[in-house]
């Protein structure tokens, strides 16, 4: 299985904070842990600021699954890019998006909705419950886990309704959150997970690094299957 | 309530078939109906030679429920008539997707999928079974209603996992296609329905009337939201 | 719209602090706002010690939707009351399941599922919040409201997936629910409201009172089909 | 992976024709391309007539996915042995339902919904359609496949709304149907696959046969948990 994580890598460069949580880029560290799982092939990683975004079509061809991260320049995307990420989901790629690539434009465009939520900056404390133990994105997790320090993101999230919801957040601040869901579009899946705020550890947490690995191998392509919308010939005689 | 009824409008003017079945366009004989029906209010139509393609920003603000007709034209339709209407129905307008629509911008903005299908023009006969007789999309028809002559579409039709399947087609040639679906998306309401090929007169059947006013009414707003992404205080005292 | 509600009656007649907060029994506390509701009609109410539970097939037959609370007595609810229950939801009746009687028989059976949670009682706050304003339930409310003293219920809920979660409840103490979830059963609508136990006011709150509203208006039925499984003939020659 | 096929085992008995299809039963012919499964480990089968209708706790026990194929002895089977299955498939177990068994008691508690639809013995073709190409048990198979003889089930099929149609059935004498659907109870996840008349070949069919293999391996448990509705202490100071 072949894995490529996405980063814009934008707050690494300009914010020491960031820079020192995540030296390598948020991409390096959620690719560590991948890249020693048994059940995980090679491991790519992809910035905004690279050729073709990063993701050009021999890129995507050879990609299983991807990950997202994304914040504040969403909009420097290209919608070329956009449209290839799209294309491969449907084709069957799986697709995971983190936190404040909820307002990403390759998920927005797989979603069709705002998928605007509420939010804060100011260290929540955030508990995950596990609301679908026998998904297989929650294999191995407790009943709940903390994160010490997060942004808060609050209900409603402007999504389609999902296939699962895995986990609900509980914030200090009094909010709650539908912080890990699933989708199908086309042949392929999307994982949406709430927590990753570039200013806190979070990708460094072996609760949120078994939920991506886990993720990820639930994501794994069934089919490829180009899209068609063909003209075909009667299998039963026409009056 | 007020309906908007959305044709591309072109058909009419070059295929004589088409113009001696529907001598006002497919849009004025969507709406007669609807214009005699005791819960509808004002019954507009617009079209895409219109300017703002007959969807101004007044004209989406005045209305409560959008249908939407489209074929050879899908090209045509102003990217920036798409992005109103989409955003007029995650406010919480209701969507009415029609026949070739299922190709339409449009729609496949909401749905973020291939919306496609396998088709043949070749005068099918067409069975729509009722699959979800409690459905008020449904009421008052009978357990299934047949159209002597359709355009087929079968599956797969490459859309994501509806809410409510109203209606399934059997089709003389041998397939079968989910031809009545709804979704939400945002706070708008969405059905796809599938009969109304141009050279038929499907929209002169006396079920498939009551299937779109019945549509119409399930598609009334409940709610008027704009999209909003606030920044919010905590509830409760952070540590 | 004639509406039934159910209650088992017994906290009130041993608990003098339930028996202080709701005089006539709860069923009477959640009938008070509904006799006074434009929408809706006859009010009857029905308990667990009348001759056939209160359900006779005539009331059943009468109702459009019915409301049960229970708690301490589930299990003395008669099995035939529980299928004529079963039923009629079946049929067309909507259903509304309050609180602790998500281990009721009739939602146990018309779930398939443990319906379990995890609970306490120790005077948490509860903020339900509202995560699909869009929805009638929903239809009036805040984005949030509190009940300032309730039992506690926590995920997982073991419940099928449901149509739409329309409420998500945080808790004082950590914890999460999807306290307003609806499903279809047959021809009949479900709601499950979470809050209502016995001790507190809960019954009297202006936001309980509007969701329960809503809710019998949501639900009411709109068709009323008796089960069959009919052999039929072949539309189409066979071969 | 453990699997058990349960079979009432009553037409073989009595029907020559039956007989001559299926001379060790139905349920050997189901367990036989099973066993030679490279994923599937034990293939035990049980019948109606064993002791405790073949499935005694240590059974169930032992059992990753069960099969269940039933028709004219429903009522035969005990309440308790409907009771322990559904308290398996609640833990974790698989069940896949077959043909006529959508009126088995164990389907039918785990809906909770009637389970009825049209039928017909009149030997209609059946076409199933693969709805959900990238389904896991929808793999290796064709666009769609043929059985030349079978039973017809028509729609409205009394379930609830499934998680995933994986095929829709086109039928000779005009009806369709949802005949592959899957949903999740408890822990457990749910298969119904339509095909299987006893007085035609279907198990012989390597079309269904792969549908039953794939079937088996997408219901492998993820977890097994026991039913708990646990009281639980604060995770956070009460006030």
């Amino acid at each position: 299985m072949n894995v490529t994580i996405w980063n814009e890598h934008r707050h690494e460069k300009t914010n020491p904070r960031v820079a020192a949580l995540y030296p390598g880029g948020i991409h390096e560290a959620i690719a560590a842990p991948l890249r020693a799982h048994p059940a995980v092939g090679t491991v790519r990683t992809a910035t905004l600021d690279d050729p073709e975004n990063g993701l050009p079509v021999r890129v995507l061809d050879a990609t299983d699954v991807l990950l997202w991260w994304g914040h504040v320049a969403h909009k420097e995307v290209c919608d070329s890019t956009v449209q290839r990420v799209q294309k491969r989901v449907l084709e069957g790629m799986g697709l995971i998006v983190l936190h404040s690539a909820h307002h990403s434009k390759v998920f927005k465009a797989l979603m069709g909705d705002t998928c605007s939520l509420r939010w804060r900056e100011a260290t929540d404390r955030e508990r995950l419950w596990v609301v679908t133990p026998a998904h297989p994105i929650a294999a191995g997790l407790p009943a709940h886990f903390e994160l010490p320090a997060e942004e808060m993101y609050g209900e409603p999230f402007g999504i389609p309704a999902p296939e699962h919801v895995v986990f609900i957040s509980w914030f200090t601040g009094g909010e709650v959150f539908r912080s890990g869901v699933t989708w199908q579009r086309g042949n392929g899946r999307v994982f949406y997970f709430r927590p990753g705020h570039e200013t806190y550890p979070t990708y460094h947490n072996a609760h949120v690094q078994r939920v991506i690995a886990n993720a990820v191998q639930w994501a794994r392509p069934v089919v490829r299957i180009a899209d068609a919308c063909p003209n075909t010939a009667p299998l039963e005689p026409l009056p």
